[in-house]
Order: structure tokens, then C-alpha cells, then sequence
């Protein structure tokens, strides 16, 4: 059986000026990872409503599951939440029961729940809410995709509020061997196993250090017995 | 004038499974950044054939350039340079400019050109190397597509080699504020300066440091002038 498939939407001209580095596309390939989710594509596209129209219809049809990143703070640039809406057809406005949530988290902090603020309790119909323990103003869930803030802290909270909610697959296993010689060295060792271990993934990672050239080879799969097996060879035909 | 568009495609399942944190998403938005190359769409993709040769014709008919990381090595797992081909209808082989280049280097290395190491010779009918001043093995540009390598230092040195070729437009200036208050609070006076200076753009991105909210307003166009228009309106507005 397969896997369940994700692919992640980073919205945000921040990252695209290179103003701000994203963090939080390593963040949940990590957690997908762990939970049996195949993270196959990431695109980042900047705030632009059609755009992010059209993005999120693409992966959402071609995807078990879309996680958004970005746009749906207070502010007028904030524009993630209505796209995502329009993406779906559905009809969005300021909803009970994020305002509910909200109203309770500044009358608490004593800061007012303006105009502003209340945008993100604009919430589509149809939409499950995202719990956000960290700054209160959820995200949400929408057929297969889950819209959630930018913000690392809260971004990995939300992650937190969704992920045991949903179907994971087999995790991925991996072991990890480091070789001291160039890629050209191994590359015929490393192809012979990738031919006699098809249900791995055999991967050759490259780095330089000081001038140095070393690789990484990555050995992914479901079960750790093949895994052992193909990383136990390889390290005797390498002298490791 | 508009400026040049790109987009960048990033291909390798490292990345998705969580293994390797992207750097040369961030490097390359900054110095396009720098030329005044708008860089309007990344895509993260696996190490799938069909997937990149799909990406690559996708991105290569929407925008000015598109640059691309990893997959041009030595090993089983490189498989870019056919995949490029492929999308362009182009023939590959090796090349005996590219062959000329790799027989130099690793006759001064004393290591041995094996049949691994001269697949990095492969390069489409047509294409244009790219330089590599690191490692030798070159990228190549073929029609709008520049092919380059993933490790962060050969895509540098290959960034460098690239860029000063391309006409560029008008670089984007940017002047940052900081607010120590939440988004919320400056919500409306930064969407009356957005409506005011539609020239601009003004972004708006919150941060959270040690359980306080903040952030950071970014104010972006190409007149210096303007900004520093607005950039003092907004200051003066909130006190700064």
C-alpha cells in the first residue's frame, strides 16, 4: 500500500525577495517523515491572489493533503484565507467561532479586537478549525488542505494540531553512511546496489569541507531489515 | 519597464524527506534580488524523471529564467541533465568540450575519469556551459533553463558564473521598521499606506521573541525616494 501524499504551499514575497529564510518547509518534511507522509512537492509563491488560486487547486487535486504556510494575519497583506476560500467556492466571512476565540484571547491581554484582528476570524464554510495554542487565532482545514500561519512557533503548533488527525503511512527508514572519497569513486558500487535493492531508495549526497569531497549515502525505505542488508554490503565493498 | 522574471526548481528527495535543509533557495532569491530579477515561484520536486521534465517545461514557459539545484552528478540517482534534455527535445552525450574540462582536472587530481565521473559530462546538443571554478564539472544553460549544481558551494560559484551574463532591471530597495506591538495594532494605518503608495509594496511580517509579538514592516519598490517617503510617514504614525 502506499504512502499518503502532501505537498506544502509556502506563501510569501518575503521569501522570495530572500528577505527572510524559510524554516518551515524543513520543519514538516521532518514531521511528514515521521508520520508516513510522502512530502512530494513544495512550491513558494508570492502574495498574489490568483496565483495562490491557482497553486492550491493544483496540488490539492494532484495530493492526499496541502499544508499553506503564510498570509492569514491581520494585516492587508494577508490575503491566504480568501484565495483559499475562492479556490474551493466557498463562501467566506468573519465566523462564531473564531471570533469566540478570539474575543476570549484579548480580553484576557487586555488588547482590542479591532477590525484589524477580526480579519482572522474570516474562516470559509465548511472549514474545521486549527487549534493555535500558541497566539489563539486558528487556523483551518478545508477539504484536503490545512491553511496555516508563517510564524515558525506557531506554524510548528499548528503542525502539532493537525498531524495526529490524520492517516500516516509506513514511516521512512533511513540509514546514513559517510564516504571520504568523491561521488565518481562509489558512484559504480552505488548503482550496482540501487539495481539489487529496488525497493530502496539509494541516495548520494555530495559535500565539500575544507576543500574536501565526501558524500552521504542515504539508504531509505520501510524495512529495516533490507536496509541493514544493503547498508551492511555497501559498507563491506566500500572498506568502511 | 518590468523587470526579468524566474522561478527556481530544486529537485531532490533530500530535501522533501526532512534529510537536508535547502540552502540555495535563500542564496539565489538574494542575489537575483541584488539584479533586479523578480524572482516569482520555487518548486521543491523528487528525484522522479517525469516530475522534473513536467516542472522544468511548466516554469521554463511562464517566466524569463528558471535556475535549477542538484541531481548533475556522478551517481544513479543524478538524473537532471537527461530529464532537461528531454523537456527541451534535445540530444545529450557526452560532450567533448565538457570531457576536455574533466580529463584536465582529474589528470591533475590523479584520480581516475571513470565512466561515473564522465556521465558529468553529459550536456544537451546546443546548451552553453556553465562555469564551475569549484569541482570543475560544469552546469549548462539551455534556452531559458540554467543548470546547476546542488552542493551549496558549486551553486554558488555557478550562481556567480551565470548572473553577470543576464540582463537585469531595476533592483528592488527595501527599508525595514520594526514595531514591538502586534500586527493587529498597526493593521490599519499600514493598509492606509499601502492604498497611498500603490507604487510600493508594503509587507507586513510578525515575529514572536521570548512569548512577545512584533514585527517587521517592509517597505519595497525601486525609488528610493518614495520609500523613504513612506517609511517616515509610518514612523511618525506609530511613534517610532
Amino acid at each position: 500500500m502506499q504512502n499518503p501524499t502532501a505537498a506544502m504551499l509556502v506563501i510569501g514575497d518575503e521569501i522570495l525577495s530572500g528577505r527572510t529564510r524559510d524554516a518551515n518547509m524543513h520543519y514538516l518534511a521532518q514531521e511528514l517523515t515521521k508520520q508516513g507522509i510522502d512530502l512530494k512537492e513544495v512550491r513558494v509563491v508570492s502574495d498574489d491572489a490568483a496565483t495562490i488560486e491557482a497553486a492550491v487547486q493544483a496540488l490539492s487535486a494532484k495530493f492526499d493533503h496541502v499544508f499553506t504556510s503564510g498570509g492569514i494575519g491581520p494585516t492587508h497583506d494577508d490575503i491566504t484565507a480568501d484565495c483559499i476560500a475562492r479556490a474551493f467556492g466557498a463562501h467566506i466571512d468573519i465566523r462564531d467561532d473564531a471570533r469566540a476565540l478570539l474575543e476570549a484571547h484579548y480580553e484576557k491581554s487586555g488588547l482590542e479586537l479591532n477590525a484589524a484582528r477580526l480579519r482572522m476570524a474570516r474562516i470559509p464554510d465548511g472549514a474545521t478549525l486549527i487549534d493555535n495554542p500558541v497566539s489563539t487565532a486558528p487556523g483551518f482545514t478545508i477539504g484536503n488542505v490545512h491553511v496555516m500561519a508563517g510564524v515558525p512557533s506557531v506554524f510548528q503548533a499548528m503542525v502539532a494540531s493537525v498531524l495526529p488527525g490524520l492517516t500516516g503511512g509506513v514511516p521512512l527508514l533511513s540509514q546514513t553512511l559517510r564516504v571520504d572519497r568523491g561521488e565518481g569513486d562509489i558512484a559504480a558500487p552505488l548503482a550496482a546496489l540501487a539495481a539489487d535493492f529496488q525497493d530502496l531508495s539509494i541516495g548520494c549526497y555530495p559535500f565539500q569541507i575544507n576543500g574536501v569531497f565526501g558524500a552521504n549515502v542515504v539508504i531509505r525505505g520501510t524495512e529495516g531489515a533490507r536496509i541493514d542488508a544493503a547498508s551492511t554490503r555497501l559498507a563491506k565493498e566500500l572498506g568502511l
